[in-house]
């Protein structure tokens, strides 16, 4: 099977030489004509062998995604399989979706876990779109899909597969905040002697072992004490995404968007909400303030 | 090596098995004489070999835990090494310590992780103490410790060991919490058809992968939609006191404490917090009340 592969960064990389490793032929497209097989998504098209055609996505979410998508409506006929392996919000896909069908091109979106280390231990797959769409890539989904049973599920229609990683990565914040936290309580307090001792100690026979902590761990050990890495964390939008879809649907999710909310907190010079704050102590109680240095 | 356990419940029962079956003799003792070796705490401390005698407590934390440690001031003698395993607060654990050392006994705390598997896959061991102590101790943590390099620490000094289970626990609050508010967001929105397919999916290749999804995942192939379990969760104290030590030492941990409120809430039959809120809107706006039914 040959399959055309649309963006070559970090995950696109990895995922073409983890296909070609196991048997699937990529020809590979992106901006970048260092990295790309071919000059053009036209001649990605052409390159490809008789219906279906089976193009993946993997370019940044929004614009670029839909430019990307409205280019292949265009090139691929009806009975082609586009499949969207981007972090998008899964309401792109439902418009994705509706303008390939125009033309019969068929869509699936994908929610694809594994970052860096995908190559190695192969990627997370959360699929939504047609059960027959499914079965014709499937091949792809198996040589990217970690060996075992986990690791892939068609979780529904389209928007499934999209909506279940952004769930996985609204999980995900509020496990690293809740790690993050308990990292700064073990240090703060100073009772415990090697904080990093205990958080390795932690990776057996406790109930808060997972691979988050196990980077946590590699992380202290390459970075003692954090002294190297600022305390400034960007959110991808999948954070925010679940809280929206919290809001839409009145689930209470306090965990999540306190570990959102913390990310933007990281990102300020000054808080004006803090600022507030103390311009009311002052105004009520007469505490002092601390004068900030204005630019 | 001999040493007496007090307290066979879930825990130090589970606990006298592994030791036994990993070479190290135990005299148990239990107000329940039914699982009891011995007949009393007296009985116990004399079938023990000469000193260093060590005595594991593993009974409730609070009054259970500190009338056995007085017990066992008056029948110990000095350099005998009494090791509390229970749940206790850090702060029991200075004042534990002093009384035994005016009668020359020394004391460890430690936090023990593992809950009912602890007896197969080992119990992950954090310790407080002298070194020296610990050492004499050795073979009893080798015993009940997982195989492997983790699952062992020794923290700090006294009340290091349960600091850092204490800590554990905080986070195990809020990594609890984030499966559970991503699952509630999964179900809740129907845009997923098989919500345990998905989550069953994660556990491999992704970033949220953990032993704490092992157990949700086999938690709904057993309470299928969770329709026979009521939303209610007690919460153990060592909660409650991560969030007062953050409090303590001015550590920001809103995850933490989002999840031991959300527990909080779980509790209620009513909330007053939201009659305020729904009287007040009432008054302001004229928006209507639901009608309680007073009892």
């Amino acid at each position: 099977m040959r399959i055309g592969l649309i963006g070559l960064g970090k995950m696109g990389g990895n995922m073409r030489e983890r296909l070609r490793e196991r048997g699937v032929e990529v020809t590979g497209y992106d901006r970048d004509a260092s990295v790309s097989d071919v000059a053009s998504l036209a001649d990605l098209v052409a390159a490809l062998p008789e219906s279906p055609k089976v193009v993946w996505v993997m370019v940044p979410a929004g614009a670029p995604t839909r430019a990307t998508v409205e280019e292949l409506a265009e090139l691929l006929s009806p009975g082609d399989i586009v499949i969207e392996g981007g972090n998008s919000r899964w309401t792109d896909d439902i418009a994705h979706a509706a303008l390939l069908a125009e033309k019969g091109v068929g869509y699936l979106d994908c929610g694809v876990s594994g970052g860096v280390w995908g190559r190695q231990n192969g990627y997370a797959l959360m699929v939504g779109g047609a059960a027959e769409l499914v079965e014709s890539a499937r091949p792809v989904f198996d040589a990217l899909r970690p060996d075992g049973d986990a690791g892939f599920v068609h979780a529904g229609q389209v928007g499934a597969g999209h909506f279940s990683k952004m769930v996985h990565n609204g999980i995900e914040y509020a496990m690293m905040q809740a790690y993050a936290e308990g990292y700064e309580l073990l240090e703060k307090t100073e009772l415990v002697e090697d904080v990093p001792a205990v958080l390795d100690s932690w990776r057996e026979g406790t109930v808060v072992r997972s691979w988050l902590l196990d980077l946590l761990v590699k992380a202290l050990d390459e970075h003692p004490g954090l002294t190297d890495i600022r305390g400034y964390a960007e959110d991808s939008g999948e954070g925010r995404w679940t809280v929206e879809a919290a809001i839409e649907h009145a689930v209470p999710t306090p965990a999540i968007a306190a570990s959102l909310f913390a990310r933007f907190s990281s990102r300020q010079d000054e808080s004006p909400a803090m600022q507030a704050i103390a311009a009311m102590r002052q105004q009520f109680g007469g505490h002092a303030v601390q004068q900030s240095t204005p630019d």
